[in-house]
């Protein structure tokens, strides 16, 4: 049996996205459990053989900074729902709140793994290939050494290992054209650090990336810092709804259209399946002693159940420890930063 | 009469496609001249009364370092080019060669405006009004402080007002989600830099933007480093990619989707349209003693052309002076960079 804690509240829409697929999950999932956490009016009359309610009295909002999400909302539900993991009744948490404060308390309740200074969100964006390609950071850390770009690449490896099966996944760094002046010294940093780390087996590095290669599929997996990460995904996000919009739009514009949108229906159809973010959400907190899941704020509850789907995909297949034993062995090339920057593991939190 | 020079050996393609471009230029605009600079073997034979063959003895390739393309090649088709607008015999210079290179001996040859510390690229993204956003800076500068990309905000909305006959364009800040961690120190302090420009009139400052706004049309200018406008102008190129091959690939499918296909026509050829970058070719070097404009270097005979008028168009409508005003005006707070920064300015030559 594996259980997952769910921090019902977080969300745009809170519980009135997150119980229905709470409850399509289970029934999707016979060998799941779900701790679910809220507050008592919102949970109310939740009943489920397999689902515990777990009451807290206060929810981080959207708005709150971390500070107050962290040091003063001791009882919500974002970090009674992690408290589960860190006290082993649950083996992954899922949340749609606040992603800094679910950053931040995740880090303070459960603590990076060793070798790692900072914890990165790893999506998923989908690929001419028809998969999703791997990309951390998705906006957790703004600024990034590259060592802190090299660790990514390892966790992220072993995330698309555990998930996909591919046991040597690619890794490509996120760079600028080739034509142009060719990165940042971080970048450059970062591109040495990922050829010894390939030498040593720690992971496989295809080389430099452009931004078009996270829709060619080019590598499995796409180093980058949480800014520029965050920006790739939004900008993307963007264009897909415009041209959604778009050919909604055309295709009503009048009686020929409308015939015609019918006749190309199951195109349109397989174009926006093959588009729709819902499926690839749930991005994974790398890093931390505890499996955790973000869920996009805006999620529905079919994008939701994708969520709490990765996270039992994840936690079924023991992520955590492959993570573990991935940094362990790369930690020859990891070690040195710990000892260099001593102060930075302390940063969010 | 506008004369514009061209850089034919520049691009991926060369004058396989910068001449069959140049010729229909000529054709569709009357009161325009080129000079055209390249190979002796590569112009002979090139014969148009509005256009006047200046020979170069090298070529900047797009592999060539830029001590490379500035210190030895220093009788390449794209020095001499830019040359002519050094000299007053031509009003812009286009090139679709080595982008680096571009910028570095342009702002040799040009030299930078007053109050500007680095030039910019500024380039078109089409977006869901039907318009494009003009983002900036599109990969010249991959570490940019807060006075950079002010000085960004003040040019591209010189530009935007040239081009678009817009008088007061929005200008907004990219950054990541407000949910997350609301961007590094640099994005900060520019946001509040920003908000001072607009207060004394320099700029209509519209506030923060994430990447999707880019494709909304939330802001007439996005402004962020050279890195991430890089990286969200590929990802974009290569998610509208994907997506018209996809449509391609399932109308061909069978039968069915054939005749589906020639329903839908008028609708997926709107798309492609709307979608199609080439429209939007020709990034503006802003911040130079000169204008000057990137084509992309894959660009066909169609985008190069693009990229051939909107230099016209920013000729005919002095650009550069309206730069140049702009930039006076915005003095007060550009002014601090420069004292602050001195050697700053001699970072790329």
């Amino acid at each position: 049996m594996i259980t997952i804690a769910v921090d019902c509240m977080g969300g745009d829409h809170g519980p009135r996205v997150t119980l229905p697929a709470c409850s399509r999950f289970l029934e999707t999932h016979p060998d799941a459990a779900l701790i679910m956490v809220g507050l008592p009016e919102s949970l109310r009359g939740y009943n489920h053989p397999r689902a515990t309610v777990v009451l807290a009295s206060e929810v981080v909002t959207m708005d709150d900074p971390l500070e107050v999400a962290l040091r003063r909302k001791k009882d919500s539900s974002m970090r009674v729902a992690i408290t589960q993991v860190k006290d082993g009744a649950a083996q992954a948490v899922v949340s749609a709140g606040n992603t800094g404060a679910l950053m931040a308390i995740s880090r303070y309740v459960l603590k990076t793994l060793d070798g790692i200074d900072r914890p990165a969100i790893a999506g998923q964006i989908p690929n001419a290939k028809g998969l999703g390609t791997t990309v951390l950071d998705m906006g957790a850390n703004v600024d990034c050494t590259a060592e802190h770009l090299v660790q990514f690449a390892v966790m992220g490896s072993a995330l698309v290992s555990v998930l996909s099966g591919n046991e040597n996944p690619s890794v490509g760094l996120l760079n600028i054209g080739e034509e142009a002046i060719k990165g940042n010294e971080v970048i450059k940093k970062t591109g040495e650090l990922l050829r010894i780390a390939s030498q040593t087996g720690d992971l496989n590095f295809y080389g430099n990336v452009e931004g078009n290669d996270i829709f060619k599929g080019t590598a499995d997996i796409v180093v980058c810092d949480g800014f520029v990460g965050n920006v790739a995904l939004k900008a993307s996000e963007g264009l897909a709804g415009m041209i959604v919009d778009f050919l909604r739009k055309e295709f009503s514009r009048n009686i020929f259209t409308k015939a015609a949108a019918l006749v190309a229906y199951p195109v349109i159809s397989a174009l926006k399946k093959r588009m729709d973010h819902r499926r690839y959400n749930g991005g994974a907190l790398l890093g931390l002693r505890g499996l955790v899941f973000k869920s996009h704020g805006s999620a529905d509850d079919l994008a939701f159940g994708y969520a709490l789907t990765r996270a039992y995909d994840a936690a079924r297949n023991d992520l955590l420890e492959r993570v573990r034993v991935r940094i362990a062995h790369a930690a020859p090339l990891l070690a040195p930063v710990e000892a260099r920057l001593p102060t930075e593991a302390a940063v969010l939190v």
